[in-house]
Parts: C-alpha cells; sequence; structure tokens
C-alpha cells in the first residue's frame, strides 16, 4: 500500500475551510492541476523510497554523509520540478503562490516520505530567513540557489547543554575583519546538516559575539556555507549521526563548527538579534512540522484503511461468512477517528495557512495575529494526532502492526519526533497560553472564538437527522473553549501567572478540538449544499458523517478537558510531594 | 537509569487495594520480604539486560534459535531462585502464593525486561491449562519441570489467516493409534517458540481433528514437546523470526508442525474443546499482560523522573537560574501523569488477582465473576495507558528521546505490542461489554460500581482542602459509569445489540478511569488515616495528592465518554459512507 495523495479531500478543505475560492491569488482550476502534479510526484517518486530510506537509513562515513538509495535522484527530480520554490518571491526565482498550496504540497511530500520531507522544510525555513533579515550581497549569493534547491539550509540552534534553551548557548563568533566572522562550537540534532543530495549546504548558526550580553538577547545569527564561495570547504564537519527511533533516512547530524581555527559566516540581521530572527523561520516552520503531522496521519489512515477492506476476521452482525474487519463496528471506530483527526488537522493547518495569505493582503495585522494563534494549535494539535493515528494504524493491523514489514510501525517511529522538534508540544502550548492568548488584549482569540461560533449557528440552523447531536456538541464545545480561554487570560493577569501554564496543554487540545470540529463543520455544511444543488458525488455523504462522528466522539472531550483547565492546577502545589525523590 | 521495583508502593497497594492485611493467606512480612527479594533480582539481573536483548535481539540460525547474551543465564537465575512456580499448587512443586504476590512479581519482572517476562509469563499459562484440564499422565510428565522453569511453554494459536478469529484455524491433528497424536501445520507469532534458555519447550497447540465440527466447535488442544520423551527431537521446528518494532529480545517464531509427517502430540482435555482450555489460560494471561503494561509504565515513568530531576533548562517561577524541568508546570504534568496512571493500572490490577484470591475462599464463584469483570479492563486499561505513558516519557526527555541510546524509545517501542498480543484491547472491550456486563443479568457489574460509590461517599467525608475537587470529581466519574453501564446493558438486550460494540472501547476507558480513580482514592485515605495516626513517611502527602491529581486532571474524560457511549454509536449507520473507497 504506496501512499495516494488525497488531492479532491485537499482541494476541498482548500475552498471551504481556506477560502480559495475567494482568494482570487489562484484559481481553483490551477490550484487542482498543481496539486494533481503534486500528488504524482508525491505517489510515484517520494513514497516508494519511505520503506527504503528506512531500512538504509543514512550512513556517515569518513566525514561524508550518504543518503539511502534513490533519495539524490528523488530530490533531483524534486528540484527539476520547481517545487522547492513555491511561494518564494519570483524576484529570486520563486513561483509567489500562496502559502494555502504549499501548504497542501507539503503535506503531500511529508505524507509520502517524512524523512524526505524534512529537507524543503529546512531550506523554506532558510529561504525565508534570509529573504526577511539578509544583506542585498547575502542575499544575491545564496538566494537563488536555495530557491531552487539546488543548495539546501539547516537550522543550528540546538548545543548539548542547551535544548529548548537557548540562553544557555555557547557557540562563538569573532569578527575577522573583513566582514566575515570565525565561528567555533558544536551543534547537535542538526537535521541534513550533511547530505550528498546538494553541492552545497547553508547553515544559519545561532551563537555569541564576544562581549554579547548574556542570555537570548546575546544571540546573533550568522550564514556558514558548507563551500565558501571562492570553492573551498568551510571549517565544518559532520562528526557524528544520531541513532534514532525514525526518519532513519534523514541525517540528524552532530556539527563540528572551527575544528581548524573558525568556520567562515557572515552574520545575518543585526548583533545580538539573531533570536528574533531565528523565531520568524521556527514560526512558519512550525506550521510546516503541522502538515508533516497531517501528512503522516493521512498516509497512516490510507494504509489501515486499505489493510481493512482485505483482511477477513470474524463474522460481522448479519454477516454469514468472514468479514473484513472494516465491517466491525470496533474497527469502524479507530478508522473513524484515524480519518476525523486527520481531516480536522488538516483544516486547521490550512485555515493557519490563508491567515498567513490574508496577511498580506489587506487584512493585515489582523490576519497576521490570527495565524500567530492559530500557529501553536496547527503545530501541536496535528502532531499529537499524527501520534495517535499512527498508533491507531498499527491497532488495525493487530500483530502484523507490530511486525516492521508493513510500513505501520514505521509510521509510529517516525511520527514521535514531530511533537519534539520545533519546539516540543509543551512549548507549543505554553506560546498559545502565553503570547497569542493575550495577543490584541485576548481580541484575536475572541475574534477567532466567534467565527466558530458562527459555523455552530449555521449547523444548528441545517440541523436534520444527518447531523445528528453534532450541532448542539460543537455548540457545547466552542462554549467550553470560551470559559477555558476566559480562565486562562484570568490567569494570566493575576499575581500567579503560572497557573495559567499548568493547564496549557489540556487547553491546547481543547482548542484543537473545537477548532477542528469548527473546520469539519464547514466542510459538512458544504457538501450539504453541493447535495442540494444536486450534486452526486458520494464524498459529500461522507464528510456529513465524518463531521458528525468527530462531534459526536471526539469533540466530548472538551467539557472535561475545560474542568482540568479551571480546576486541575491543584498540582503547582502538590507536584513536590509526588516528584521529589 | 535502571528499573527498581517501588516495593514500599507495592506493598501499599497490596495492603489498601488488594486487602493483602485480611487475607491472611501470606504475613504483611513475609510478603514484603518476597517482594524485597524479587526487586533484588528484577533490578541487578532483569533490568541491565534490556537494552542489550534490544540491541541484539534473538537470532536464527540454521533452526537455532539464540538469545542476546547473558538471557540463558538470567533465566537460570530466575529458576534457581524458585521464581516460576510462585503460584503452583505445591504438589506440582510450586509454592502456593496468593495470585495478588504474583501480580507485584510480574509486574516487577516485565518492568526490569519486558521481552525476557513474557517467558514466564507464558510458561505460568500452560502451567494453568495443563493443571486444569490435562490427563493425569501429561501432568506427570511435564507439570514438575514446567513449575521448576526447567522448561518453558508456548501457546500456538494465531495462523496467518486467523489472528483473532480463531474459528479460521487450519493446523491437522490425527490419532496415531498408541494414544498420541500427529500434528501438520504452520503457527505465526508463537512467542518464545524456540530459545537457548531451557532444554525443553512445550507448546500448547490448537489444531483440528478430522471430521470435527467447523468453526470453533472443532478445535482441539494438544500438548506437543519439542524432545519426546524418549529423548529424541519432535517433527518441529521454528521457520522464522518476526523483526519486530520492539520486544527485540523475545523470539517470536513461525513454526512448522510436521515437515516430516507428523509432530507427535497428547490431547489436553476434551477432543473438540480446546477452545474452552486456552481460554482458560488466556484469561489469567490477559492479567499478566495488564501488569505487563503496569511494568513499563513504571520503568518509564522512572527513567523520566530521573532525567526530569537531572536535565536543566529555563527558569522556573521564581529561580535566578536555569532549573532542573521538573520544576515547569506542564513537565510536572507530564510526570504526574504518568505516576498517576501507573499508579491506577497497579491498583486494578492487583484488585483483579485479589478476586482470583478471593475465589478460592469463602466468596467463590462471587469473586470469580468479579475478576473476569475487571480482567478485560485490567488488560486493556493498563496496557493502553502504558503506550501513553511510555511516550509521555519520550516527550518529557525532549530531543533526547528520540534518539534510542536513553532507552525512553525503547520503551514505547516495546509497549506497543502489549494492546495487540492476548486478544487485542478491542476484544477486550467486547469481551467486557458483551460478556461481563452480563455476567449475573448485571449484578456483578451492579456490585463492582457499587464498591466504587463506597470509596467515593468514604472520599466526600474526609473532604478536605488536600483533596480539592476529588471527591466531587470521583462521585461524577462514577455516576457517568454508571449512567454507560445502563445503557450498554440495555443496548445488548435491544433488537440492536452490536450498538453496544460500538461504544465498547470508550466504555472500557471510563471503566478504568472510574474503578483507577477508586483504587487510587483508596491509597489516599489509607494514607490520611495513617497521617492522622503520627505516621511521618512523607510518601503518604504524594499518595494524597496522587490521587488527588487523577481525580482532577483525568478522570474528568469520564463524562465526555459516556456522552461516546450512549449517543456515539451514530457511526454504524454512517461509516459506510466515510469508509468505502
Amino acid at each position: 500500500m504506496s501512499y495516494r495523495a488525497p488531492v479532491s479531500e485537499m482541494m476541498f478543505t482548500l475552498r471551504h475551510v481556506a477560502g480559495l475560492d475567494g482568494a482570487g491569488a489562484v484559481s481553483v482550476e490551477d490550484a487542482d492541476a498543481i496539486l494533481t502534479e503534486a500528488g504524482r510526484l508525491a505517489g510515484d517518486v517520494l513514497a516508494p523510497l519511505n520503506r527504503v530510506g528506512d531500512r538504509h537509513g543514512a550512513t556517515l562515513s569518513n566525514g561524508v554523509v550518504t543518503m539511502a538509495p534513490g533519495f539524490a535522484a528523488a530530490y533531483k527530480t524534486f528540484v527539476a520540478g520547481g517545487w522547492n520554490g513555491l511561494t518564494a518571491d519570483p524576484d529570486h526565482g520563486g513561483q509567489g503562490l500562496p502559502q494555502v498550496l504549499d501548504a497542501a504540497c507539503t503535506e503531500m511530500w511529508n505524507g509520502a516520505n517524512l524523512a524526505f520531507g524534512l529537507c524543503p522544510l529546512l531550506t523554506a525555513g532558510g529561504i525565508e530567513a534570509l529573504a526577511a533579515h539578509g544583506s542585498e550581497d547575502l542575499k544575491a549569493r545564496y538566494l537563488g540557489k536555495l530557491v531552487s534547491g539546488e543548495w539546501t539550509a539547516t537550522m543550528n540552534l540546538t548545543e548539548p547543554q542547551a535544548g529548548s534553551d537557548l540562553a544557555a548557548l555557547r557557540t562563538r563568533a569573532e569578527p575577522a575583519g573583513d566582514g566575515s566572522y570565525r565561528i567555533v562550537g558544536s551543534k547537535i540534532y542538526i537535521t541534513y546538516g550533511a547530505h550528498d543530495m546538494a553541492d552545497n549546504v547553508v547553515h544559519l548558526v545561532l551563537a555569541r559575539l564576544k562581549d554579547a550580553p548574556s542570555g537570548t538577547r546575546g544571540i546573533s545569527l550568522f550564514l556558514v556555507p558548507k563551500v565558501l564561495p571562492d570553492g573551498s570547504e568551510n571549517d565544518l564537519r559532520c562528526s557524528g549521526l544520531e541513532h534514532k527511533l525514525g526518519i532513519h533516512a534523514s541525517p540528524t547530524c552532530s556539527m563540528a563548527f572551527g575544528d581548524r581555527g573558525g568556520a567562515t559566516g557572515w552574520l545575518v540581521g543585526e548583533e545580538n538579534r539573531g533570536l528574533a530572527c531565528m523565531f520568524t523561520m521556527m514560526n512558519n516552520a512550525r506550521l510546516g512540522v503541522g502538515l508533516q503531522g497531517v501528512g503522516v496521519a493521512e498516509a497512516a489512515t490510507q494504509r489501515a484503511l486499505a489493510y481493512a477492506r482485505e483482511r477477513r476476521q470474524g463474522k460481522a452482525a448479519g454477516s454469514a461468512e468472514a468479514s473484513p474487519i472494516v465491517a466491525h463496528p470496533d474497527v469502524q471506530r479507530m478508522l473513524l477517528t484515524m480519518k476525523a483527526y486527520t481531516a480536522a488537522a488538516r483544516g486547521i493547518c490550512y485555515l493557519t495557512a490563508a491567515a498567513l495569505d490574508a496577511a498580506e493582503g489587506p487584512e493585515g495585522k489582523a490576519a497576521l495575529d490570527r495565524a500567530s494563534l492559530l500557529t501553536p494549535v496547527a503545530k501541536a494539535f496535528s502532531t499529537d494526532i499524527a501520534n495517535e493515528v499512527a498508533s491507531l494504524g498499527v491497532q488495525v493491523h493487530g500483530g502484523m502492526g507490530f511486525v516492521e514489514e508493513t510500513g505501520a510501525a514505521q509510521a509510529m517511529r517516525d511520527a514521535r519526533i514531530l511533537g519534539i522538534y520545533e519546539g516540543t508540544n509543551g512549548i507549543q502550548a505554553i506560546d498559545l497560553t502565553g503570547r497569542k492568548l493575550p495577543l490584541n488584549d485576548g481580541a484575536t482569540v475572541r475574534a477567532q472564538i466567534a467565527a466558530m461560533r458562527r459555523v455552530a449557528e449555521s449547523l444548528l440552523k441545517a440541523a436534520d437527522s444527518d447531523l445528528g447531536h453534532a450541532p448542539a456538541r460543537l455548540r457545547a464545545g466552542i462554549e467550553a473553549l470560551d470559559q477555558a480561554t476566559s480562565h486562562q487570560l484570568a490567569s494570566l493577569r493575576s499575581n500567579r501567572p503560572e497557573a495559567a501554564l499548568a493547564g496549557a496543554t489540556p487547553y491546547l487540545r481543547l482548542f484543537g478540538l473545537a477548532q477542528g470540529a469548527a473546520c469539519l463543520a464547514r466542510e459538512a455544511l458544504a457538501s450539504r449544499a453541493a447535495l442540494k444543488a444536486g450534486e452526486t458525488d458520494p464524498a459529500h455523504a461522507g464528510r456529513i458523517a465524518l463531521a458528525r462522528f468527530f462531534a459526536e466522539n471526539l469533540l466530548p472531550a472538551t467539557e472535561g478537558l475545560a474542568q482540568v483547565v479551571i480546576d486541575g492546577g491543584g498540582f503547582l502545589d502538590d507536584a513536590g510531594a509526588v516528584l521529589t525523590g
């Protein structure tokens, strides 16, 4: 069972959740043509390498990292097709397409092959940082090759003593006197830090200048290429590869900068403002990781569904012979859960991408703030459900799921990184509660809840037997979100703001469930309108049923989550009694 | 970080949840001495082999399966200590100890080394099946060596075309005329089907006699030893080892019986009644798997907690320098969730073991029915939370969790099998709703809920500020369980009983949460009494805080789950629209 991009579902979500129809930046026909072509690349070129990559992994020998067989050729195909620079400025060789289309493509690359998809995701982050903060000279030298994909980029943040805590960084930078800097230090967990798919790797490295202030206000960002402009090798190397649970094909490098005196780099942005530059880059990368979650979840769902339609075990009610297991209620619950979570996460991610697009238009800052609000939800909710969906995928396969041949286990191993990198999901939750809820004194989140309420009202008006309890559940879920939001905002303003952090993770889950249900409800309403207008595509009935399933079976968790957010923080006082040794 | 058996917590649960104090079969002092000694074996001998086993795995070469280095010696130590026959009848060389003590020991072996712990668990099942159904001759020949552990046992159920659906079995048996049978067929997923830790492996094999009725009423159980009584090798072999996600050290064999005409076996129990014999064995094995879940969860929690106390990242509220991450509220939430789920699952499993012990005494059948009711909950809830806890363990480690060196990833890989084997957790849920709720026309489950209510009433009477919202939450959780139970029983009696199966999985989770909360509440009440009596052990405050955390942060899911059980079954009509291709 190989991954096939769900182009028609993606298009439906783009049109009816992400507002593609009204955006005007690209026609529906063009979008469909682009996604169809991307889907072909994902299904025919990237997906077949997914198991190969897992088995072979990337290998390090004599300082050289070699990718699994087929990866370098696939990457060349990817670059030749122009897929790397979809959203980049046409002035730099990009295609200037909207974020929503890129979101759908990112989902595809990663659904087909997560280990592969990481590479262009990192490059996209590098392009953004450089375009926003690089000098004209640096842009002229590096942007074109990064946009085309001829060269790839990395983010060098983590050091052994500094994971999520960037204030603890120790890598040093010194001016060389010629406008360049000498960089010395060690970085770990550098994704695609070295590989054989491109001639040059452009490292974006956080480091400290001498006499820089301590903490995060003393960190600067440097561009440090593997190959220097004169064609010589820079003073940097991959010193090790991690032996990881998943994404084996993606080389996770330890990088040594400056073994021979100092790697040559150039400042990106202002001195000591590196973190701000990196955060621009990370915020969008976070949406990308959310989309990786959607892709992995979609692939796991496709695989489980295909298996459940084939595998015969036991007799379903009313059947005289062994039924395909898809006929058993408990297996249906698993498959519907997988499908519903995947579709909900897709809706949230595409909605976030649409807000980024809208920020470029007349809506401006309000849309950008909406994107900021939604980004941690897109990242953490999508990747949490990706883990759950991948694990359910194993479960649907039964014993076959635990053996590596089916690929179900690989999906679970691969997915596990998604909740960790680009800011752990706990950090996303803290970002949502601590930084995003207070945006515009709460007005951004209130507007988002109001938008959900409008969907719920439409669903209540549409209420018929097809929708079951869905309209009432949606309303209740949004009210739970509203109450929990008020509580979090009040806690932040109180003399004990850490109480809000105690409930940050259940709050984010609650937000994702309500927002996801609203997205599915919009699709159900659109499908309902289409059926009334005489369309006969059976996918419409499927979308209505899926929205109902989500509302009746997954959304009811919201009220308990609101209780936890509001009343669960007692452990701040008690934790010591339990957790001290 | 190596596993240490939490002997004092186990003893507290045995005394205050499983009623060890009142049982009288073994004194508290003796129990403590036994568990302390077992804990030493688990921590000093089994735990150090856990990573070794994962890296090496078991290997098959020329038909011979070799265990990872150290396993054979560790097994000899285990057998020499007399740990294999704890609950077996002293007439067969066992120690006749109560199930509750064996439960604690099973948790330890598996917490230290899941791949190792599986072997004695399988042997225990074999001992039970043979003791209950074997002829005197078979018992005389095999029981002593299985009880001592000199020989090990397997269960041979699964065939490629028959996973959970035993009706589809094809392995054949024919009488040889001398009281023995010739067995021909292939089995898969045979745990410890071949290994080098013991001289003989005693296979219990499900097969069909010629002219047997079709379906599950035509299956018989046979004992088929690797080495025949005359010392010759039987006609059976390991034809392959699975490449698995986890428990690499545990050989998962494909077994070929009768390549050279037929393996020699003997009937266990009556012809065509093999499934009943196997189910006796499986029901207790299911509790064993639940205990494996508790052990893995405990080990993952210990590892995460040790890491969180060491690792410094960021400043907690009020701290001037980098704090150990255990000081951050979101990390505390993860660790408390791990600890609380583990303790709750332990309570449920020990309670189930205590019911098995009580069934041997004056309470008799009522206790046996209680054990039957609790067994699917013990199996599925404990193993579901084991997966969740192991995944949280990875998350607490951040990026370090995704690299294999820490062992956190191994725990997650290992744990994944627990929800699948010995009857998938979906099958446990169906067993609970379809077979166990109707026991005594619902009286068994009603009595269990009444027992939970008595705990809730005691907690309400004890209510003080230390307990926060816990008493109210516990009452609400039990009421949610009660309502969902009534709904399930009514559905089973309706003309559409499959509606009850649609809600079986959320119902089991709901049951586990309410029962788990009641177990923790009993411990909190006992600790509260101890503090009032002047005891100063800080663990008492920890237990009260943990019960509160569970009630305030995990139990609130119950009301949503009850909604799902009661109103979520609409997908039985809709699933086709979503799941057909």
